[in-house]
């Protein structure tokens, strides 16, 4: 019997570090696929389509909305950003662990649609250390510290309603805690239904049998 | 900030080799404590008192039950069986992950009593041998055979209501499985709540004091 993956979602304090921990994710275990979004903005320099997201117009996207193509979407600052579905389902249904790399509000759209999926919430080491990120090196504009502020700010009210809290300290540790984290997941009884069902049935015919 | 421990109740089919696995986690990890349960029946040949349990009169259990000195308690076949509190409450204080090895009826009264326990449920690698323990090797007489059953049918049951479920095929895998299930356990939002209360205040201070 094939294992279905599990539908991840990774989130985290801006500058956490969450793309460094997914690139050393996939590069050391291969039971990964990462979820790439699809976006209406325009690409920055150094993007390329289909590496950070996919780049498509607004009428592309909102075709996408129609034919319920995405698994969850959101729009801000008249963007839209979105998951598309095909990718995600055949990814899982192979077996894949499917990782997004979105923020709360998709977080908990996802969670709310498939009820399966993990939620994983990767924190700097200490408050310390996310001040420090916060604040800058003091070269940093009074406008900048704000935006990153009021993010954080924002991001720090749902952490509650994830399921996992990883700890980014040392790349390498947090690595092997996410995949752990990840691994033990898949032996959960909820995820193991069928497997119990099957003892189960075995057991009663052999206890019919008996008697 | 000390991290205090994990209390996890480790039930499985009898035959399913819990007392190798928890022998093998011991020595393997030094996180872990082993609950010794108390019980008012004889020891049996090869028993020591303080080793597989603590036997004491039915007096001795009945004051402890009075003075809520056990966690849970359960009466089998005209005998007590039941977890003395102050050897849990001092382990997990201390750190230490404590285990206990309980049949259903106890994991489920521990569940209650302790919402943020870990019940893990060790299965046999398939129905087949679970089958082929049960029957035996042909030799076992008739009786034998169907008290197994019925003890198994009973035990399946409630497999739901576990947590996790463990597959003992290979015992060192096993052991691993075991051990990446528990620490996960620890990177819980729940269990990270103090953290999390810390991150948020500070971020707020620091918020207060930008503005």
């Amino acid at each position: 019997m094939k294992r279905r993956g599990i539908l991840i979602v990774v989130s985290g304090f801006s500058g956490a570090g969450k793309g460094t921990l997914m690139k050393a994710l996939m590069q050391k275990y291969d039971n990964y696929a990462l979820s790439i979004s699809m976006t209406t903005r325009a690409p920055r320099p150094g993007e390329t389509d289909g590496k950070e997201y996919f780049f498509v117009t607004r009428e592309a996207f909102e075709q996408k909305i129609a034919e319920d193509g995405l698994v969850e979407y959101a729009s801000y600052c008249d963007h839209y950003y979105g998951t598309p579905r095909a990718y995600v389902e055949s990814q899982l249904e192979a077996g894949k662990d499917v990782i997004l790399e979105i923020e709360i509000q998709g977080a908990l759209k996802i969670k709310e649609k498939f009820p399966d999926s993990l939620l994983l919430f990767v924190m700097p080491p200490s408050a310390e250390e996310l001040k420090d990120r916060l604040v800058g090196r003091g070269t940093e504009s009074m406008e900048v510290i704000e935006q990153r502020m009021n993010r954080a700010v924002e991001e720090v009210q749902g952490i509650e309603q994830y399921d996992y809290i990883v700890v980014n300290d040392v790349l390498s540790e947090c690595v092997e805690e996410l995949h752990g984290i990840i691994r033990a997941a898949h032996n959960t009884a909820d995820r193991n239904q069928l497997f119990i069902e099957e003892i189960r049935k075995e057991l009663e015919e052999l206890s019919k049998g008996e008697k």
